[in-house]
């Protein structure tokens, strides 16, 4: 495995000894608590994990030696750790039970397969004595997808990839790249470019999820505007399933039926376990420009989003805040600072401008050979100027793309102190996306004032288009709130659903890039419709017919 | 219905009236059999309908009310032309059947719906009743998909979609499009153009074949480079199903589980009849450029190709045709042509520049903006030079373009002569593909000896590479052989199987983009292994449990 977990918060993001500067800046803290309209913070620690009983293993003696047979005896763990660590994913949901000491969906062992052969040995097993198995990559779900909630089986145990991480092989004249699935991002990455090619695939997080993963929930990354979502770029993918060994089609293209390598995106875990990937990979870019612009409004900052994106401006990324994003990072990234020189000439020239409340930041990445960037860009600027846009130079971008992975971080010093913190995306078509953008802002904003835990306390809602497309794009949402300490789980559920209704009804996807999981899995057969979930149904059916695998996430019982 | 069937050929390719230059051209055949080793070509006509007997409709008159009462006594029709136009698709398979007057796979009845409402009756009322449904849009299925094979069942009849052909509506800003699955090519063409966009899918079969069609077996246009295959247009789409209406997810972009959309592309109505599809649409071209290009060799083209498809130069089509099919199309137009000043100048400068007997031929197609089309017009020249090429101009490409959909038409005159003609085509990985090539090339040739009707005859096996992608490529076969007259059928179908096996045995696609049909059953399984199959039979039986939907197709028995 090469990233080692025991320095990966078990019930926070990412590395323990990771510090930012935030944490320790109280005036950032008083201008927050002001903003949410409460008097003060409060300290709501999380418990330590030596405090925290774990229910004893469910696994019979006889079968974890059957693992263990399978395996090796170290790569069946069932340590406090290593159970602790495996109880759930990353989201603020999962982190509330965590911090609480509530690991109830703490697997009964971990296994550590190094590859095919043991995969489909212990999924055999497993299939035919009754234990349910949760496939495991880097555990970055945010969306409840690895939570271990296994009520009906004798037994679960977590599956863990990440012993499986070699980079197999790369056919350069095909532009193709196959990997193990558990490879995490940075291995994956740094293995690709002693190569000289990238995938090209930079989720938020990159530095701690896997290949797999990646696949499994169908994600995109931040610049897949030019690299590709994993649905672009999975060429063919190995799936181990109780029945046997899926191996999808490698063609560049085929006519010979829907393409089973379709089925394993999103697959998340309950059709069987991907345990190789071949995927397109791409030169490595020459050159990589990320730059700022800034709009009178969101409405005109779209607009050139879909005019450039219909008209194949070749952008990495074109990240749009809206005017309530764009004041937060501004305003809490200021608070407690002095305001240097340059600051306050910047603040003068939007005065003068009259970009007012309502303007919104733009940050624009352009990857690829040196010609194509600087036409992309140069394009790119006369469409923002055509609406209304002024450039604000490079060092945003920079800052952006410095900051890139680190936005989970903030959430943990946040409910250190009463606050609650959560994202949640979607897409529609262009023309739903107004009407969304609206319905979802007012239920996150009426819903947090409803849960509050005092009158007049109130949220940040902000937003930004993350991803675009010629037919639509997503919004993501990231929402702010003081928590309600005697039962912040139903508050967040009833903001969770609050904003999925809202979602639903107006036509967007339940997940553009997150996936299902246990969160989003009430509102499945809306997405679907209840033949689409028979028919997902069907293929967990024929890959699983116990049921063993990843129970509740995907499809509804 | 926007063609009136009448005057489209129930035996053969399109038109009843087109007329071909070449079938009057004596010269042309006498240079063919001199090629294929035949002193002379032999006259063999088709049967003329009038002459062919028909086995009574097996639909029971209760059964034949019914569907009047679903569909209205005039969309219920079961007289000679219309039980022979819907026998079989118009591959060459097809054509030996029909024009030796075997119609055994003559449909019972052809049911005209008008929508989606009307195809759910239908459905219904046959899946109760054990009754066969074959789908049907333009019925150009060159690899058996339209059959009406249904031994199993007391009756079948063909579902002709070609009845709803409405154009439902275009959301501009989203740049998509709804329509009636039944609407042929040109008429949805002509509707879109009327409001400046285009979908861009143009197949050989445009003229003759519908939107339904093209999504069910997951295929290509010509210029599929620029507007995408079908699995890369399709946003949304209805299938109407035994167990009710399947509307599949209309977002730009989701990570919400598998795209229920993907399962339609390929399903060939095995699992449902599409009745509406929503489709991405793009301004209509503002240039559109065909040129030509002489290579020295078949490699040095493909390496032309690859650099660009990868480098990501936008070109609409890149269509290389090998050093055979390239002295084919130059010798047999020319057969009988007294040669013009022009052609033998370009003659002395092949000569003088050594283009031999190895040289190819390009169409290099550009669609779009004036300017991207200017500049990935000059950045292909710059690629093609690399890589030695010559310039030819224009004409080749007008020539082409003017053309490109009457290559079908060519059969008949062939049939006529005792001649047999057909198509197969693939695709693979770049670093596969010289390989297969070779092994499906010289399978075609091998079994053309071997069942040639005499000592000394061979075949005419041209290929070329018909789509690119970064990762690989397809390549399309046309081969000519003189016809084993007392045994025509066997001998196409020796001739397939080695060309198909020897595909499978060199890592391509059973199919690029005709689909899998009758004809592609037999390698189901090899192309997507044994548990892929279960798989698509899952999906099958939870659509479409009593097995009524277009039997013998896509999922073998």
């Amino acid at each position: 495995m090469s990233i080692d977990r025991k320095k990966i918060s078990w019930n926070g993001w990412g590395w323990t000894a990771h510090k930012d500067d935030v944490a320790a800046n109280e005036a950032a803290w008083s201008w927050l608590a002001d903003e949410l309209g409460m008097p003060s913070l409060l300290a709501t620690p999380a418990r330590p994990l030596d405090d925290i009983a774990l229910a004893p293993s469910r696994l019979s003696p006889s079968e974890r030696a059957h693992f263990a047979q399978i395996l090796g005896e170290d790569r069946v763990r069932d340590d406090h750790f290593e159970r602790a660590f495996h109880a759930r994913g990353r989201s603020y949901h999962d982190l509330l039970h965590l911090r609480a000491g509530n690991l109830s969906t703490a697997p009964d062992a971990v296994l550590y397969p190094r590859g095919t052969e043991e995969v489909l040995s212990v999924l055999s097993f497993a299939s035919d004595n009754g234990i349910a198995i949760v496939p495991f990559g880097g555990g970055t779900s945010v969306v409840g997808s690895v939570t271990g909630t296994a009520e009906d089986f004798k037994a679960a145990v977590s599956l863990d990839m990440s012993g499986t991480d070699r980079l197999i092989g790369i056919d350069g004249k095909s532009e193709t790249a196959t990997a193990e699935a558990g490879i995490y991002g940075p291995t994956l990455d740094k293995a690709l470019r002693a190569q000289n090619v990238v995938l090209g695939h930079y989720p938020q997080s990159f530095e701690f999820s896997t290949l797999g993963g990646w696949i499994a929930h169908r994600g995109a990354g931040q610049q897949s505007s030019r690299y590709g979502r994993a649905n672009d770029w999975l060429v063919s993918a190995k799936l181990a399933t109780p029945r046997g060994l899926l191996v999808t089609e490698d063609f560049p293209a085929s006519s010979a039926g829907p393409r089973l390598t379709d089925l394993i995106l999103g697959s998340e875990g309950a059709f069987g376990v991907i345990t190789e990937a071949t995927v397109h990979v791409q030169p490595a870019p020459e050159a990589s420009v990320y730059t700022g612009f800034l709009f009178h409004d969101f409405a005109n900052g779209a607009a050139a989003i879909r005019k450039a994106v219909q008209e194949g401006v070749p952008a990495a990324m074109l990240r749009l805040s809206d005017a309530e994003e764009t004041r937060f990072y501004r305003a809490y990234g200021a608070a407690g600072k002095r305001k240097s020189f340059g600051s306050r000439i910047a603040d003068a020239i939007l005065h003068y401008r009259k970009f007012g409340d309502t303007a919104v930041a733009m940050i624009a990445g352009f990857e690829g050979d040196a010609a194509t960037v600087e036409r992309s860009r140069k394009r790119f600027s006369e469409i923002a100027k055509q609406f209304g846009a002024m450039a604000i130079g490079d060092s945003a971008g920079k800052r952006w793309h410095q900051g890139r992975f680190h936005g989970p971080y903030l959430r943990e010093p946040m409910m250190d102190r009463g606050l609650g913190v959560d994202t949640l995306e979607t897409a529609t078509s262009w023309s739903k996306i107004d009407a969304l953008y609206a319905a979802v802002k007012s239920a996150l904003e009426n819903t947090i004032r409803e849960t509050a835990p005092r009158p007049g306390a109130r949220g940040i809602v902000a937003c930004h288009i993350s991803h675009s497309y010629p037919n639509g794009a997503s919004l993501y949402f990231t929402y702010i709130f003081p928590r309600a300490l005697d039962g912040d789980v139903a508050q967040w559920l009833a903001i969770k659903r609050a904003a999925t209704d809202a979602i639903v009804a107006h036509g967007g996807t339940i997940s553009h890039h997150h996936g299902v999981g246990e969160d989003h899995l009430p509102w499945i057969v809306q997405e679907k419709g209840a033949l689409g979930v028979d028919v997902l149904r069907a293929i967990k059916t024929a890959l699983d017919p116990k049921g063993i695998l990843n129970p509740g996430k995907l499809i509804p019982s």
